[in-house]
């Protein structure tokens, strides 16, 4: 079949190649509708590995996807041929102790799309677990279910900080993460949201999608802005999404008391964390990888209208113009917030 | 001053009475502008008692307050004379154990508005604690400021059930506070609510307020169609806000493996519990009894649009005509969802 | 081989039985060594039948079990012939949706030893995933090995009543499983226990096993001896293990503002709850149905001495006696706690 | 009356003292009996300041106290003449946000004995609120009274952790918080404890009062012996107790998927946190600030026995001899593990 292919850092190609997938007893073929392009996934064309990941064989890239069942394995009733669906792209193996536990996002044994040596899905069809396979609800299209992938992630910081209803949070960073991480914080029990970006665009985007008012953290002091809306109380809860070591670092000044730091993104190095001014404040912090148990929960929320992702899909391309979208996805300044590839 | 005295059972007057509150340093002093009527209010005038709480004095009505602060005590910083602001009803004990534990609503030493042998608030003006007298965002009415206090219940409600972003929820029975715990629970996270309730209008009025589907109790067994909904699962939580003993027996059916059961409503004779249902579920079983440390959480989330109650405001009456507001309300069949006295 | 076969209700026969069981590749086969007796097993004995589970064939009797491993399929790495191991009884699908998030005992598709259909372990050996299988730290014997099936109930219990250290924690209850449930909640970090239980010796016994003090129930009601004890505050904790529908409703009385009461019995009826008594202490109810994920820390208390479960072991019965021991063990008035079986 | 007073940096003196303290109505006055020294005792009398906490005033030191009511205030009811007990050190404003929510140890109005400008209690008698004064159980001596303050902490931080009986935990540093944090962990529910500190001593003192095994750092890494007893999985919690950033830095390493890390040490410098290490485990991170609503709890334990903390105390001083003892104490390799002296 067609597929995505990085044949190594910086060269791409749109080729035929051949995956033999069986289909087991508990697994669907899918045929693929439309991929997000995510960071990592340009990271990978960019540099040709993360960390410990290196790209040594010909990868199909892509992991935000959503597509339509075509075949079900024999032991397979949760779905039927035709259901519109959307995938987890983490396969743990079931007999680790992750796993069992509940905690199948952390078994080290995880094979996940477009990590290698494992072949994402910019490609005509795959076969994948069933239980790793979820049903769109009717009024969600395919392209917003290839954003549960991302949106996933916001999900399960939103999960981990235990919001109570009515709660105040601040998110660091606008990227994509970010802003899907404070629509799952509305979404998920928040009164309102405070991001932080350094960029006016990705500020005035956020502010349209919500309760959610930007800060300009070059302008004014986070944890001052916080502090004057909050009666000098501070935010009960700060989503870290920029990544950025400086920006983590400061993330424990607009806590109040008792308050939850959630760190979603990944610094490259370690951050300075003042243990201190946390235990002042008895500040909990919650870490995520990826997520576990969310994907029916996005799409419930998707379903019935409480969050909406449609304005962070800024662009769709064809699948014939594959490469050109990853070219464009690697401009340093992109000013595109979610690209999606369409194969149907 | 002037205020809605509750004689005996039912008698009312409007008549002149004296109350003498001096202003403490931690206290203000409150021009009250609107009041809700409760059903407790109601119950009073209808039967002179609630449980042990006895009307064997001349009392004043009426604990659902918004106003207007007039005077503040010489230590409080927090309020000023013209903030418009809502109060929590209850006063407990400073020293007492549960209020030390952060559990105030427990105190048995609590002072309650309009409960024996406590005054309420259909007067002019009151004096009440700073600490448990809030500011009303700009956005938010003197009549939404009124509804704090029902609200703060399915708040309450909602907090205890521990929400996942996400969670689909039932709602047993659709009156006042069944009607609110719904909105607090989708405000709170849910992505859809089930409300059963007998009363078609009551059915029809929910599912205007969100993605709220009604159920009819007496023609479809709910949990039948929360399984159906849910493949099978069942749903996450179960709010039981009817106070009937046969609903709330049943609460447990719609329930799903690990699911909660937040039991709201106060039936008046002890319920039948399937202990065994309930295990192979392991089911959570919360409590609350009224609430606490929720007044800024609801505020929030009025003040910024998460959260809108003026759907079920649905009278609203000159303080004039208090006694023929609260004949109305005991009509045993009420038409009404929330009346209001507006005392401005 | 040699099993000791319920053939219907009121005969058992120790006889040989033909019970194939292939060793998978994430398998191991197991000699039995000891084997507790459980009210379960005397039960299907004495009835025939546990509520829904009938018996309809012949089935061997016999879930609390120890022994070594004699041979591991072909992907096990976690375990070796000769280790000393004991297992917990019940298999869960690892497909269904509930062991995927962990809670893998509400799975309604796992097939539990000496439930019918499935055959139980009074036999010299079974073949039984490495997954469910546990090492006995060196300083455990067969004996206690043996013990750590009923152990978990109450280390579950002790868990889902989320102990603080200090905690004071009343079972109802003196049986195996109120014997067992104090100790994990001892060893759990409670502070001290109050049980309740009519029989004299089984207090007796209870009061010799740690800081334990027995109540008769009969002669003193358990909410004022507990609350005379906690300065009028009652209890953090109350492990409901009697399965007594009147001890079952009464298990809100001795508990403390915000405590929490955990339901352990299975009473064969709906017990008669009082929704205000609970919601006046805003009492936190759990259930709990076996356990899950609690045979590694059973071990650990057992390993370290934390606690210590052979005072409870008080009768050893020869495998060739198997008979008379189930038909002491049915005495409508035991006076053993755990009796076991050796194999060896 | 005679106080140990520090006049100043490096200067005390047991001396006549003027404390004006009159008996309100809340509050109970107490004839000290035992003080134990706490490094921060030592640390205000070695540099006369602890950060923004400066001596500008001949302030009296002590703040670990056991000792006996005189005379309690008219609305006193817990307490009478002649009742042995403990007091916390610190009076939090009642009015205050974070006292309200019942985190009291937060703030920041707090009055903590011993800290500028408030006296300590190395002197007769104190009058103190009776709401922060505990009575001793019978079997708990005045000396050990003395130590429920530090123990506190270690009861805060095992509160924290959330310990799920059975756990397996790591305590870096073995000083005083290390050793009681070790105590309350196994008192709490740990089945075994693994204490790292590179002096011998202190490990082979830790290894006597439980299952408690001593690591050396500077030998073995802590994460490889942690991890080769636990078959590769690691520990359930670990507690950070030394205060040492580069101890801090590495506290993720022995650490469990899922696990949670407690920051009880309060290192001068920011720590390096590597975010991506903590977030592949999905670490949870608490923080504790001194203690709240554990008094009563740790007092449980030392009267049933569950918790011994007799073997910490090391010496005793008489009060005449206070100055030399503090001289001792300030010794930089002290010998001790705790020193008190004895007022009565």
């Amino acid at each position: 079949m067609k597929a995505l292919v990085l044949e190594r850092k910086h060269e791409l190609a749109l080729r035929e190649i051949t995956i033999d997938e069986p289909l087991g007893p508990n697994d669907v073929r899918i045929a693929i509708h439309t991929v997000g392009i995510c960071g990592s996934d340009v990271h990978y064309y960019t540099h040709g590995r993360i960390g410990p990941f290196v790209v040594e064989e010909p990868m199909v890239l892509g992991h935000e996807a959503a597509g339509t069942v075509e075949e079900v394995g024999s032991t397979v009733t949760t779905l039927r041929p035709g259901d519109r669906v959307c995938m987890e792209p983490g396969i743990p193996d079931p007999q680790g102790r992750a796993t069992r536990l509940g905690l199948y996002n952390l078994d080290p044994a995880v094979r996940f799309w477009a990590t290698p040596p494992v072949h994402g899905v910019l490609r005509p069809s795959v076969v994948h677990p069933a239980a790793f396979t979820f049903k769109l609800p009717d009024t969600v299209s395919f392209a917003e279910g290839a954003m549960v992938e991302p949106l996933a992630v916001g999900m399960h910081a939103a999960r981990k900080a235990r919001i109570r209803p009515g709660d105040t949070a601040v998110v660091l960073g606008a990227g994509p993460i970010g802003l899907l991480t404070a629509l799952a914080a509305l979404a998920g029990g928040c009164a309102r949201v405070f991001i932080s970006d350094p960029v006016a665009e990705k500020r005035a985007l956020a502010e349209r999608l919500g309760p959610i008012t930007g800060i300009d953290p070059a302008a004014e002091p986070v944890g001052e802005v916080v502090r004057a809306a909050t009666e000098g109380w501070g935010a009960d809860i700060v989503f870290e999404a920029s990544g950025n070591p400086r920006a983590a670092a400061g993330a424990l000044d607009p806590l109040c008391p008792g308050g939850v730091l959630v760190l979603v993104g990944m610094p490259l190095e370690p951050i300075a964390f003042d243990v201190v001014a946390a235990q002042v404040k008895e500040a909990r912090v919650e870490t995520v990888f990826r997520y576990a148990h969310v994907y029916p929960s996005a799409l419930a929320l998707l379903g019935s209208g409480r969050l909406d992702v449609k304005p962070l899909i800024t662009e769709t391309w064809a699948f014939d113009r594959s490469v050109e979208a990853f070219e464009k996805a690697a401009d340093p300044a992109p000013t595109s917030v979610k690209a999606q590839i369409c194969l149907a």
